[in-house]
């Protein structure tokens, strides 16, 4: 069936979709009614018309720069690194007040993700400007996020910002953003000091 | 997010995707290019304009009657009963030749699945009109399976055509689309009678 086929493509290029999900995710397309489908392409056009980057922070927004960058009442002096936008959403549940920098994701070379893929330079110009009192990592407790602080912290060995990361309340190998909001609350209390 | 929680909400519908994939699915929408939305949007579309239902078999299709009911070579005494479109697809994929079925489903009255709902009624009055040499069944070998083919081959006791279901080369509680061609192929050619 064409039509079907070709749309399950789609559907099997998504994260952890295989090929019999697309399928049946094809098929739950097929039985559900026109205007639910035109609906739900509604919103996919959607969030590519509205949804852009903020040029500040690198976070996802609606207007750029983004609320939270425009927020006066927030901690400016407090700026709380993070490699994916969803991650900085996490953190927002949990009652962070200051700033975010998105770095587009963690170091693994592996991957041939490098320092010149992520906004590290960026970050470190921003930080070396001298606003920040102090600079938060907020990575995901893996291999790649130990090496991304580590760079990042190296970089900015001479430099007089107080540098602190989640404490470890996450265990080894978890996600951020899977996180129940308490562990990650405890993670964020206890943040230790780097330098 | 306004518009990616809701892109969200609409993957959360559908199958065996949970909150957070849901998320994560909206945010891979957010990093494809606006050319890759654009075709899946218009893939979406063609499955619901395109594929229609083949009024003599319920099979979905292109062109109504289904190239499988308009097909002269086709062993048009053997008669395939399948819970839903996709169970057909396996059959084919095995060299079944005769023609289809589909009722729509299986028997399961807890959740209101009633011989009513399923195309039963039209199963049984086409085998009545005598056409068919065989009706074979190829349901998912589980309780509901079980007592769709009991309770039609009940209305049809009194029917002199020949009944067979899938041998159990399927082991009980696996669904038909998920079996292998080996498995499946074996199935069908150790098929065994019912009446
Ligand atoms: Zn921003
Ligand atoms: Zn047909």
């Amino acid at each position: 069936m064409g039509p079907l086929d070709e749309l399950a493509k789609y559907f099997q290029k998504m994260p952890s979709v295989g090929a019999r999900s697309a399928q049946r995710l094809a098929f739950f397309i097929l039985s559900q009614s026109p205007a639910w489908v035109n609906d739900f392409t509604q919103a996919l056009q959607a969030v590519k018309k509205n949804v852009r980057y903020c040029s500040e922070c690198h976070n996802i927004t609606l207007q750029d720069p983004c609320e939270i960058c425009r927020d006066q009442t927030r901690d400016r002096a407090l700026l709380c690194v993070v490699a994916e936008p969803r991650d900085s959403q996490a953190l927002e549940k949990v009652g962070y007040k200051g700033l975010y920098h998105i770095l587009g994701g963690l170091l693994s070379p592996l991957d041939n993700i490098t320092p010149e893929v992520l906004r590290i330079e960026e970050l470190v110009r921003k930080i070396r400007g001298g606003a920040f009192r102090e600079v938060f990592f907020a990575l995901d407790p893996t291999v790649e996020g130990e090496a991304t602080i580590m760079y990042i912290s190296e970089l900015l060995k001479d430099c007089a910002v107080k540098l602190t990361r989640l404490a470890y309340g996450l265990s080894t190998g978890a996600n951020i953003d899977y996180a129940d909001e308490l562990t990650l609350t405890r993670a964020y209390e206890g943040r230790v000091a780097i330098n």
